[in-house]
């Protein structure tokens, strides 16, 4: 797949069939009728457009862009409102994962990888702070981005609420509880909260969550890798269900 | 610390204090005395010497290298046979990572942090194919590797038979099983052996095991990345030990 597009009518098709467009660049001092009717037809669809000069264009590509360039998203986002509900029609114990800011796109990819195969439903990140879905995040993740849906929210802690009102238990991950990870119960319809590199998961989460739990560290170091601790706590779900 | 010196003196010295060499670069068309005793000195600590011409180790520093550079390793060896005695002797029940050729320095890194956090006493990887420890690796590790010993081992399959006959029970994580992790007795000495990035544990090594174990795969994709999957299999030999 290709995700970088430009020209005219590429971007106004790419428009018209609702392709899941990150971002169009368009060159500051250009304006015709062309142009003008793609920035509308973008405006209608909340895409965002940014003005650059033209030989940023001219640097992204040495062909004949038009004054326009649009970098498409690898994957179409979906919507908790809609993903939830029909895991429970499908008759699953839903297990949604929702990562508060994880920003390296190989922690991304690794962790969606394992949420293939620990049987993640749905993946929720915040509109920001989060890692874009590069072809780095596609490649590290094995493909997982295209088969797992990622449901992008505005604000997390609605995310969790709704999630909540649905009868599903949030479950924080953080090292600012007591409670070891095999003390949760994860036989029931549950999301887990994996935080950030930097300060884990925000306060705010923690203390909507129905519960907190740590992986316990032995050693002298006071954390993990988010992807490997994400991993362990993951596959505790698996345990815990299949056994 | 400085993993990259050069000139006589510092070489020598680095020599005589016994530093963790990795490698001595020499150039080629270059002899006298003291560049002779330094190469004296190397042979008799068994120090691989490369023979390289100027160039390249003018392209390795512009300062006066006087013919030899040397790369020292930020880690001292450990040796699996002072190693596993010292475990035993201390009242603990040994849990041992054996690494068969990862390769990748992130993910060495990674599965480092992840010792420390898990409470392995010591690391086994091979002479040829393992990740070198970089400074990324040291990076990434967070500073594990200056606390778990990593032995560096000529052939694995030694190491092997070596820890089953010190009593301790060899397990392969491979998906060339049936058996779930969670059918393992990680209540014992185990010394558990992940594989490689590549093609996983080798064939012998998994014949030689006590027992093979896989991680459940839910989903369309075959295999974790090998950091995630050995934080699933150490931290379930963890929850054992402690619940």
């Amino acid at each position: 797949m290709n995700y970088r597009i430009f020209g005219i009518h590429p971007v106004m098709e790419a428009l018209q069939t609702e392709q899941t467009i990150d971002k169009i660049l368009v060159q500051s001092n250009l304006r015709n009728d062309n142009i003008r009717k793609v920035l509308q037809k973008a405006a209608e669809l909340k895409v965002p457009v940014q003005q650059v000069p033209m030989e940023k264009l001219n640097r992204l590509t040495r062909k004949n862009h038009q004054g326009i360039f649009a970098f498409l998203s690898p994957v179409v986002y979906s919507r908790l409102d809609v993903v939830v509900p029909e895991i429970f029609e499908q008759g699953k114990m839903p297990l949604i994962l929702i990562l508060d800011r994880i920003s390296d796109t190989r922690n991304f990819g690794a962790i969606l990888r394992t949420c293939d195969a620990a049987g993640v439903h749905a993946v929720v990140v915040p509109e920001k702070g989060s890692a874009s879905i590069t072809e780095d995040a596609v490649k590290t993740s094995a493909g997982a981005v295209f088969s797992i849906p990622v449901c992008k929210e505005k604000y997390l802690q609605r995310s969790v609420e709704f999630l909540q009102q649905c009868g599903i238990a949030v479950v924080s991950a953080t090292e600012k509880t007591d409670n070891l990870l095999y003390t949760a119960d994860f036989n029931q319809p549950v999301a887990v909260i994996m935080g950030s590199e930097e300060d884990g998961v925000s306060p705010q989460l923690i203390k909507m969550s129905d519960y907190a739990v740590k992986l316990p560290m032995l050693g002298n170091i006071g954390s993990l890798n988010v992807s490997v601790a994400c991993g362990a706590v993951l596959y505790e779900t698996v345990r815990q269900r299949l056994t």
